[in-house]
């Protein structure tokens, strides 16, 4: 595999920039977290580091570890505020390994006993629904 | 949800113990790498923490950067080993997200361009074929 270089235009990069709006829970120095427009089941956030990288494959250490304090955050958080059963964690490289958007992202998904996640239908979110989730999420990290 | 306690009669804690065979191709003072032996693609391998936890709900930070410095060394060799197009990053807790041995683990799939995870049908790969790709895993690591 031929490694290919950060592109700053990606939606991720344009909505740390403020250029694109997104119901965001969380933010710290180095990461922030969001919900994720096409949820794979309710409560289904996206980490995302501020500084540049495409994924698992380049990503500095420091970016990575900053990453994963912030996902086992929301992890913890999503479990107690949806009052879920478990949590699904997926992080995906390049377009063969399911990425879509090329700024390093992981997907955390509160899980409920017996309930399939939903398929990657492309489909939005109802965006009162998600604004609701993102509220009670903020609420619980606050 | 209620949180278990960590049960040492787990089957990673045996590998880790040398209670049983595993196909292992990484160790390092925290983590080991070995074949998952019911693969969802070529090069499945798990990452696991030496330290016992259940799962991201419960792992001590420290364990949890090690164990992702491990899985992004995986990643790169993995793709570079088998030629892969992509990654897939998973992690599981409890049996609601998918987990099924807890002691905390991170799978790390190469994906290749049209191919999609194989289901997770529970049955075995040939032992061969495993001994064959970890041989080429640890000889790319070493």
């Amino acid at each position: 595999m031929t490694p290919s270089a950060y592109d700053d235009q990606n939606i991720f990069a344009k909505i740390l920039r403020g250029e694109l709006p997104s119901h965001k829970v969380y933010e710290d120095d180095q990461t922030i977290a969001i919900m994720d427009i096409m949820p794979r089941g309710d409560g289904h956030v996206l980490v995302i580091p501020k500084a540049p990288s495409r994924n698992i494959l380049d990503i500095p250490q420091a970016d990575l570890n900053a990453t994963m304090a912030t996902v086992q955050k929301l992890a913890r958080t999503l479990v107690e505020v949806f009052d879920a059963d478990g949590c699904t964690v997926q992080q995906f490289s390049e377009t063969a390994g399911g990425q879509m958007v090329f700024h390093t992202h992981v997907h955390v998904i509160p899980r409920f006993d017996g309930v399939p996640l939903r398929p990657h239908s492309g489909e939005m979110a109802d965006g009162d629904v998600l604004a609701a989730h993102a509220e009670k999420i903020r609420a619980a990290l606050a």
